[in-house]
């Protein structure tokens, strides 16, 4: 079978194009990739709203798993054969965030699959610092929820969630679900409050709370679930001006929102709230090692079931009809394409 | 001489009246009245803007210093004699906050001196859980700056300000500068930025870094100052959307933002900043005991010189003029009305 290579081209299309095998350099792993998830940021490549970062024609995708093809001689630690997944930040090492520890969010971060080239094809050669080992219960399918899990896992560490709390999650998209999939594994009791009845759906069948922000009102809702305290923490992973005003009315004194959306444009905020009642706002962008060691633990354990959430699997050659059909009415929780490891 | 009060009669108008010694209920402690300081929400009543809270007419006042006159049976560890200020907090006990241990922020809070009857007066009775003892060397016109430095104390504790930390508050105001004064106490190098050129006047005698962001870039100011990684923490003392604006611009990766200001609009907020760079916003809202505590052993160790921030002291029967002179252009720092303890 020759190799492929899922080539984003320009708005709303996706060519299917021969793959390269790019030998490993110093310090460096070739994996042949098993399984890509889409998320919603390559959608929003697709709608052509990335294309300065991407810079087309370009190979994207970033939630894979995969096995270890070849390894560079300077690589320590890994071995061919291995099944992996990518950790896909490429950080400088240098500048006051890297010095701080926090190379997540470096001043001049690369998100492999976004500002280089990504997992979209048969085989994608990284950093061997970006990998994380899959244990031996954890299947590839599995392995490419991995990274959106490790999202769920760090917004829900930056929030400090703690068994016993009340959390309502703004939003039942594929990273609210996670979020509260992983605030449940933590001990906590989950509402999330979503629009679309399909979503609440899926959110009712994983054995969530669920509210109609459209037909009720949530903020009465909450107080009413929490006994008129508030809740200890919300989610906004909305990103629209409701949610925004949702997350003060709801939260208790003292209560932590998590900021996981991403804002295009700079909505109200009830800031006299946050005087008010003590609130805290903690942004959360993508993912630490420790998230990653965290989402593959809660997967093999079994206290994290992401099977449900993989509701279709297309081979790579149908990246276009996969995006065609995220873009639709019910795009489904999780598509992911399969690049025949 | 007689016993006096300064009642808030109406928008604008102050009356001095008769005053009363009420005498100690169960729990209670009447105290004479040394000085009482005027803050901004004082200006707000005299504005005629919280009617709705002081149900005029009523005396108000909460920023105070006192000679214990009467002791209730009941009411242990205070005796006549003795120096004390209020932390005018009357709290229900019973309310989630309550019972989470913040009922500093009690859902029921009544404020002392505007929602109850305030310090503008001769004898002022209050509860004896409201006290603290001022230590020998903390003379009463220093006492009445303990309350509004005690505010900065919560303020610089909520944002976790460390030493070595670089601080920038947004707005030059008492209480900007008071966090200054605390947030440089604990080891941190403070610049202000404050466009009223007689308040960057006080900021720089106290041997503070300044900036006018009226006639330059902010931003580009605090890059520089912090050698392109911006501030660690960011007080926003000023409560408009100048300072919300800027708030995030000049907040370095994992930076705390303290929202210290009563905002009586809803402003816009750059969300995708809070997102990008793991921000925490922090409400702060008056204090607890431990805030008044540290306020009282700055002021005695002379951590924090407030004498220099006492830029008037005028007798009780002068305050309407003493109001008068608040709202002009230029008003000094902190007025006092002192009342003849």
């Amino acid at each position: 079978m020759p190799l492929k290579s899922a080539v984003y081209v320009e708005k709303g299309r996706f060519e299917l194009a021969e793959g390269k095998r790019l030998e490993p350099q110093a310090g460096e792993v070739t994996i042949r990739v098993g399984y890509v998830g889409l998320c919603g940021t390559d959608l929003h490549v697709y709608h052509g709203n990335m294309d300065h970062r991407v810079c087309p024609p370009g190979v994207i995708g970033h939630e894979m798993s995969g096995v270890i093809e070849a390894v560079a001689n300077d690589v320590e630690g890994f071995a061919a054969g291995e099944r992996v997944v990518v950790r896909p930040l490429d950080y400088c090492g240098d500048c006051p965030a890297c010095s701080a520890g926090h190379s997540h969010i470096c001043h001049n971060l690369k998100f492999m699959g976004i500002d280089t080239a990504g997992a979209l094809q048969s085989y994608w050669t990284v950093k061997a610092r970006t990998l994380h080992k899959l244990p031996a219960n954890v299947d590839l399918r599995r392995g490419a929820l991995v990274e959106p899990l490790a999202v769920a896992c760090h917004d829900v560490a930056r929030a400090r969630v703690a068994a016993g709390e009340k959390v309502v999650v703004l939003g039942g998209g594929p990273i609210g679900q996670l979020i509260a999939l992983v605030a449940r594994a933590r001990g906590a009791d989950v509402l999330i409050s979503e629009p679309t009845a399909v979503r609440r759906a899926y959110a009712a069948n994983a054995g969530f709370a669920t509210f109609d922000p459209a037909t009720g009102d949530l903020a009465a809702h909450v107080m009413d679930w929490t006994g008129t305290k508030g809740a200890d923490v919300v989610f906004e992973v909305a990103g629209v001006q409701a949610t925004v005003s949702a997350m003060t009315d709801i939260a208790a004194v003292r209560g932590r929102i998590c900021m996981v959306a991403i804002h295009s444009t700079k909505p109200q905020v009830d800031l006299f709230r946050f005087f008010w009642r003590e609130l805290e706002l903690v942004g959360a962008r993508v993912y630490e090692a420790v998230d990653f060691d965290a989402a593959i633990a809660l997967i093999a354990s079994g206290q994290v079931d992401v099977d449900a959430l993989i509701t279709s699997v297309h081979p790579i050659d149908q990246v276009q009809a996969a995006f065609e059909t995220l873009d639709s009415p019910d795009p489904g929780m999780k598509t992911l394409l399969e690049c025949e490891a």
